[in-house]
């Protein structure tokens, strides 16, 4: 093959296609690894997958041969409708479920179905990045809503969708992190889940309730989903396996509207997300999916502790945060003269890592002064030691 | 969740969306099934299988915590780097190499990087339906190039070409099949892979060399693939393990000039394909490599003589078909007047089922005296009474 090509591909490309240098994550881990979004390494039920794999193989190895459905493995749906009853309280049919490769897939088939270049998008004030990103390689105009501790604020929510429609443009979808939120940590209120149900039926948006925290609750009740209380059909719900199981695992999940199927599953060009990695996590889940959600939790809830801690004794007072009552984030808020950004180098040099709050914010404009600090992956061990360092090396 | 709708999306779609009928494969197999394009279930190595995923989790399942690259699992990407140099004599870099969900989500990939709507594509007169579809729901404008027993036509492709210049039309790709031809069952021949990387040159087109189907080589050394020929960088090279492995692995791979890597890596927005799946293969193919192509190719070339025979014996004198040196496809002529569309209900009713021709075809205007027959699914037993029965049910 080529080894330096002299073809040119700039006559070729779709005019979707931007120069953009490529977005990698280095790989690189840190001793006190704030920055990662996934669970430690040790948490993995590694055995028990090998020996869910050998029974589903013995039982339903033959079915490997088959393509499936672009849906997806339906061993793996019932379970998801199993896991939807028992932990959201909501009957779905397995028939309006969609497998992806992680929710990351299901997010890139949303945005493929609904957006032409230009087209709007509301989300909060800052988001997970990696749907900013796909959100802006599809040239969409992404207008951040301000958030507090209940979540996205109503109020700033209508006064846009309401300039948005004198301005005659229909936003197309409302992408929201509803439980213990990426970045902030926060969860949107049954209140406030109720009038954003009430807002996107009256101005036609959907909602996509991104949920791929939720199983992760240390405390309290899990509160309805806005999936549970809809009623006409306006809400895409997004779940994973990623966070109670393992990232490598690639699956996630969508419930979507009974309506609106037929054209999701056009978006899906993939002939069918990994059977085998469906088969096997859909038979370990059989056996442990409450024992399983039990244990991770206990894991997160004792590292939030000791983040918690660990920033009431170093941060206090300088510098304010989230409590997160779930999940794996909390926003920690400085001094407004202190861009984490440019800090960043310094952390690295203490062996600390953390993600810049401005990397969150569809505008950039505002988040600088913020960092997310994310306790999946450091050892619980390490947490105090690297908030120590994190201190020493901020100008606080 | 709302049971039924109320919600109007009609408003909310992007423009390329068609409220076309969705594609269903019913899934129902017959017992002489010729119609799909998979392996028999009897050839998986589920045993091997279950004994590399507790090999591989044992020494690398602790990765499975981590988010990869977009473009795969490292270790999978060096087997196929190891693959190719085996089977193609090409050496190729890991960092050149993408890992997909199957051949198809690669597929996506490419068209979702270089065509807007109505943009030009050239395939072979008959093509895979998969790519076919994709291209179709992209709303390409696909030529089908006429092919004989050599591959697609060299004259018929270079007069093409010409009258797309000439109209002001810059193609953007041509997708060929290159060896074991879906659905004709025929290879392109050197001389006309040469022929074919020099329009392309001339052209400034690129050439998707979806070579699928040549691990499955019954007869003669594999021939120089044009990626091992191309010296401009205008090759992107597919390949597969749903063939020699399972579908239901869903892995495949793309090889991908270096100066195009960056930008199509960009349009690879699921997080990385599957890791668990990647790790169980490499792990698998590390040690089964060769015996695992050399154990299936014998299954599929014992049921290509069987079919061979059995064509012989009874449609000898009133249709004519291919030999197929490997793969799992033959394409059957039948006398004009018979359009094998029209009497696939009749063949269901006898338990047999085969693909009509014309599904084949980019303008659905030739082919309807056609069928592909694929051998890879039924049992060899099942073969002579297969086609005794098809013979029965057309009009020969």
């Amino acid at each position: 093959m080529a080894e330096t090509g002299s073809f040119d591909y700039n006559a070729l490309f779709a005019h979707r296609v931007t120069v953009a240098p490529r977005m990698v994550a280095s790989g690189q881990l840190y001793t006190y690894d704030f920055a990662v979004g996934h669970p430690a390494p040790d948490a993995l039920p590694l055995q028990e997958l090998v020996e869910a794999t050998a029974r589903a193989l013995d039982r339903d190895g033959r079915e490997l041969a088959h393509y499936i459905a672009a849906e997806g493995y339906l061993g793996l749906r019932q379970i998801v409708a199993k896991k939807m009853a028992l932990h959201e309280h909501v009957t779905v049919d397995p028939e309006h479920i969609i497998i992806g490769n992680g929710s990351s897939q299901l997010i890139a088939m949303l945005i493929d179905c609904f957006l032409d270049p230009g087209d709007t998008v509301l989300t909060e004030e800052f988001t997970y990045v990696g749907t900013l990103r796909r959100l802006q390689r599809a040239r969409a105009n992404v207008i951040g809503v301000p958030a507090d501790e209940h979540g996205m604020r109503m109020d700033a929510l209508e006064d846009t969708l309401r300039t948005l429609q004198q301005q005659g443009v229909q936003p197309k979808f409302i992408y929201t992190l509803t439980n213990f939120h990426n970045p902030l940590g926060v969860d949107l209120s049954v209140e406030r889940k109720r009038h954003m149900l009430r807002l996107a039926t009256a101005y036609g948006v959907l909602i996509v309730e991104d949920d791929v925290y939720g199983d992760l609750r240390f405390e309290g009740d899990t509160p309805p989903s806005m999936l549970s209380m809809d009623t006409t059909g306006c809400v895409v719900w997004l779940g994973t396996f990623s966070k109670i199981m393992a990232a490598g695992l690639r699956l996630g999940w969508a419930v979507v509207p009974p309506g609106l199927f037929p054209y999701l599953i056009d978006h899906k060009l993939d002939s069918g997300t990994n059977t085998f990695a469906s088969m096997v996590v859909a038979e370990y889940l059989q056996g442990h999916l409450e024992q399983r959600v039990h244990d991770i939790v206990q894991v997160y809830q004792h590292k939030r502790d000791t983040l918690l801690h660990a920033l009431d004794t170093y941060v206090s007072g300088k510098a304010t945060w989230t409590r997160p009552k779930g999940g794996m984030f909390l926003w920690l808020t400085l001094p407004p003269e202190i861009d984490t950004e440019r800090h960043l180098d310094k952390a690295h040099g203490a062996d600390v890592n953390y993600y810049p709050g401005v990397a969150f914010s569809p505008s950039k404009a505002t988040g600088r002064n913020c960092m997310r600090l994310a306790y999946g992956y450091p050892l619980r061990s390490t947490i105090e030691e690297g908030i120590k360092r994190l201190a020493s090396v901020l100008p606080l």
